[in-house]
């Protein structure tokens, strides 16, 4: 049996400022910190042990490993990251919040882009001083990689090749991996995985701070999927994701 | 022209307590923590960059790279840990303080474990729980490769293939790496990029928490080596370090 973890990243400085965050670099907030640290103790609680883990080029979500990892006493192992686990690029959004949002582009256009699957925001502008050419994190990507702005497609579409090349390998090697990533890109593997329909993931909220553990046999067959974590909590996450994704 | 950068990490939880750590886990002080902190300020500060950074296995020293790295903002760089920059492996001593050590086994042959360059204490017995074969971070190791013990010319014969083999490629590719390990690991490098006799490196001593700048011309060749941070206590700093090495 091989367990893949995924962990979505908790509370940033900007969802408490309400504001779209996406590639920006915001470190967590405190409530964020004591997620990952909590995610870790249920990890090692039960009986979890990794040799190499995943993120992102995020702070926020390669932040979560740590402290998890710091918990599992598992700080040496093998952690491999990549823009290709990133959030999803807010383009033009970046920065604001839902109310500057509203009032510059109108209510149905945030709403739009917000529950939309394959229609982005606004992009940046080319010469926009948030656009990723000018990070240094970002120099070894091909121009045509490098995005202004992103929909929930153009996540899946660059995340899959990194599971493909990379996760899905590591895991038919290794046996159990940890991905600690974001709301977006978490949720191009999950839909991928679990073979949903556009509909049923534009629905599908991932929790942040549970571990989120999908099963495999030997030959790569998906077996199950279940949250990790206080019994109780854990009922209600997982009827609440079933429901929405069932589109209730 | 290539940049090597030495941190060693600053005080544990035993340096406090004057116990021998060698291997075992201990993590960092609040002041150890401090001092990685105020070492990424100093590395922030002088402009320095990396894509690369190396660490050992051993919590204290990756929680130094992680607390620079993450007061840089370059968490998101390529981490390698290798069991090859642990710290010198103290055998038996591991545990005991200074007092029990010399209660146990006489000053005598205390002093000579600690100043010599090719005894080491006396090993852990095979079924000893502190063995690191019991521990799942070196499951990779070969047998003959597990230490019961080391002197600080067995932590060069270990150390250096990992010199030879990772950190000089990566250096000639990379330009400026980060290595951030122990006293003795850091040693077994100087010892090598210094070309420093047996008598010089058992008497010097690497600075905790400054960055340690080797450079290098485009061909490696070592060009000179110094301290970053404030001015006077760099100048302190490396004037003790020379007499150290001038045998003073």
């Amino acid at each position: 049996m091989k367990r893949l973890v995924l962990l979505r990243h908790g509370e940033s400085a900007w969802n408490k400022e309400n504001r779209f965050t996406g590639w920006t670099n915001v470190p967590l907030s405190e409530q964020g910190i004591q997620e990952a640290k909590k995610a870790g103790k249920v990890l090692k609680k039960e009986g979890y042990s990794f040799r190499r883990a995943y993120t992102s080029y995020l702070n926020r979500a390669i932040k979560t490993l740590w402290l998890a990892l710091e918990e599992m006493d598992m700080m040496w192992i093998e952690e491999r990251k990549s823009w290709r686990l990133n959030e999803k690029h807010y383009g033009n959004l970046q920065g604001l919040n839902k109310a500057e949002t509203a009032q510059k582009y109108g209510d149905e256009k945030v709403l739009m882009w917000r529950r939309s699957f394959d229609i982005p925001p606004e992009p940046l502008a080319e010469d926009d001083e948030r656009n990723p050419r000018f990070d240094p994190r970002y120099a070894e990507l091909k121009p045509e990689e490098l995005p202004l702005t992103e929909s929930l497609k153009e996540v899946i579409e660059r995340m899959l090749p990194f599971w493909e090349s990379e996760i899905k390998p590591s895991l038919e090697e290794m046996g159990d991996l940890l991905v600690a990533a974001h709301g977006n890109s978490l949720r191009a593997l999950v839909m991928h995985l679990k073979g949903m329909s556009e509909e049923e993931i534009i629905k599908f909220n991932i929790p942040t701070g549970i571990p989120y553990v999908f099963e495999f046999d030997d030959n790569m067959n998906f077996i199950k999927d279940y949250f990790l974590g206080d019994p109780e909590e854990v009922k209600k996450l997982m009827e609440q994701v079933a429901n929405q994704a069932k589109g209730k």
